[in-house]
């Protein structure tokens, strides 16, 4: 791999290390849709001043480093987490409930690179056909941080956005290999020039009074089943904040508790403490005891339902309508969500006035395993 | 510490290395209180057929082997998780709420000794009080397992019994030994003989009918605050299960949610886990719903009273109240939660009709600490 080490500006016998260490994997399948792209590797943790998720590609117009989406760091109370952040305004922008890709071009393509550092062959196809690519033959130092969003995704399927299909919403404009953002107008006129939606801007309010605006955006957006806000210097110059509400919690936990054989409990801990302190900051009395009846049934609700599946002889899967234009693409996908280790199955690809829809299910082994175990008797621990 | 050798039948070598992995390590103060007790170990962990919390003790008597309380494994489901493992008949007896100990008498003396193989100073000086030493003495290779239950408890207080200071009440009498425990019939015997109280047998019942019954039993003992039941085998061949109400649970919920910095996630999961197959197995629509909201309730009730009270400038602790008789035992149990690394503050005894009554203040730093941090603005991650 000496072109990593020639990108990284390392020695080989230090790049083989970062690969016997698995800190540093293949990034892509190799493929005539990823044709720009001669070989990739990720980084699967920070590394010498570089992110997590950072790609490593040797393409076809030479060495491309595209650093990782750094990690966005978390408000537990607006008050007075927001003031001691930052000075002057800030700009409350929505932080949208999908998942984040860095769309690049390579050679005479676009490519989408997954937050932990992929090529993904689904989002790649979207992107091709969604997103203007003149952008970047005028700023091919640039990337567009995105949410992917919608109801065809095959990460995270959400429906509140009224997006039947998926779409992409910048929230960043960064340097590729600096990370380094544009201001926010700037990203601003951009997206106006090129035509890409972004993530809305809900507010720009002076941080003294930023708390009290962000509270009733918060309530707003809880109210419409939306995630939460980023909080962010408009010049980009300090680290953004993000703050969910509390139907992202609920969600969240409704999720985790379903398939609680697949995940951790500090997913779920951390899930519960955020509504401990959101609590603490908003509610009265009403507010708090329709909080703790929301959290118990996102919790019960969700496994009971699992429970009373497995029960049935169901197994526990999470389903997922996806939608291809290219067979070829459906493929590369299959081979993708299976070296990502997902225990995945697909319906039939069936064809529509507009591509090919495929659903996507994806099997939980450990929760339906644990369950049928218990309810056959067996004792805990 | 040859004695634990010879009791053991290990080398000396194994033993230091047993010491050396803090496997083995002190298991009590050496003061005139425990005057028969020339030294003691305690087993960390199961080792050699022996339980953890084993105590390995040199007696003026010669050497005392105590053998550790087996785990009791739970149950998720009352069908058929009871069915499958007894047959017969089965007995349904009252999980107490309080701590678990042993009761041996060594020498001229009674000790009661913790579930990790301590020699408990406080709840030595009570069981000496409260219970007859002539069972001990007609019966030497026999130890009283009791729950030690009333809200003058330094571990588990609790004010469901009615016992305003604490008492014993005995669930097993076993071979100090092996570990062998004796059938039901004759531990009631013996407690009637020598006068000591007992759990609550609350049903004797064939096993094809037992959930039926035991989901009665749980639903009032529930209603009453209590803790569970433990379902035996009247014979005590065959290892007992147990099972707990969701008022138990969510107790235990509130009490992890108000300490989250010291208490493990782990914890906080299990007890969700239980509601959930409870949920399935047991409630209508109308059950469920107030289990929700007791969950939801017992999660956010406590962790906003601790950010509540960290707000207001407090320190979070635990607080249990006392009593001594001799103040020579209170300085001897200052000394015991010391080791046991326990971060504890006592009031100043004072004298009522019945010996010394103390305020334990167990301080929880973490949480403490956790929150201030979040409340003054620092983000989380």
């Amino acid at each position: 791999m000496t072109f990593v080490a020639e990108a990284l500006g390392l020695t080989s016998s230090a790049v083989k290390r970062l690969e016997e260490k698995r800190i540093l994997t293949k990034a892509f399948i190799k493929h005539p849709f990823f044709r720009d792209v001669l070989d990739a590797l990720r980084l699967g943790r920070k590394f010498g001043g570089y992110e997590e998720g950072t790609l490593i590609a040797k393409t076809v117009e030479g060495l491309e480093i595209v650093s990782g989406y750094p990690k966005i760091r978390r408000a537990l109370t607006l008050y007075p987490t927001i003031k001691k952040h930052f000075s002057g305004d800030v700009v409350l922008e929505e932080k949208m409930n999908g998942y984040n890709v860095r769309i690049v071009r390579f050679g005479e393509n676009l490519y989408a690179i997954t937050r932990g550092g992929f090529i993904c062959p689904y989002t790649t196809e979207k992107a091709r056909l969604l997103l203007d690519d003149t952008f970047f033959k005028d700023h091919p130092n640039l990337m567009l941080c995105c949410e992917a969003v919608g109801e065809e995704s095959p990460f995270v399927p959400k429906d509140v956005y009224g997006i039947d299909k998926i779409d992409f919403f910048v929230f960043d404009i960064r340097d590729k290999k600096s990370n380094e953002a544009l201001p926010i107008k700037e990203k601003e006129r951009l997206a106006e020039e090129y035509g890409f939606k972004i993530a809305p801007i809900l507010a720009e309010v002076h941080v003294s009074k930023a708390h009290e605006v962000a509270k009733d955006v918060i309530e707003d957006l809880g109210r419409r089943g939306r995630e939460g806000i980023v909080i962010k210097d408009p010049e980009m110059k300090r680290q953004p904040v993000k703050y969910t509400t509390s139907t992202a919690n609920c969600s969240d936990l409704s999720f985790a508790f379903r398939f609680f054989g697949e995940y951790g409990r500090d997913f779920m801990f951390s899930r519960i403490i955020r509504e401990g302190f959101q609590a603490f900051e908003l509610d009265d009395d009403e507010r708090f005891e329709e909080r703790c009846r929301r959290l118990g049934e996102a919790i019960l609700k969700a496994m009971v339902e699992s429970i009373r599946e497995v029960s049935e002889g169901k197994r526990i899967y999470d389903k997922m309508r996806l939608r291809f234009y290219d067979l070829e693409v459906f493929e590369l996908f299959k081979e993708h969500v299976k070296r990502m280790g997902v225990n995945a199955e697909f319906s039939e690809p069936v064809e529509d006035s507009d591509g090919y829809v495929v659903w996507f299910y994806r099997l939980m082994k450990s929760t339906t395993d644990k369950i049928d175990f218990i309810l056959r008797g067996n004792l805990w621990q």
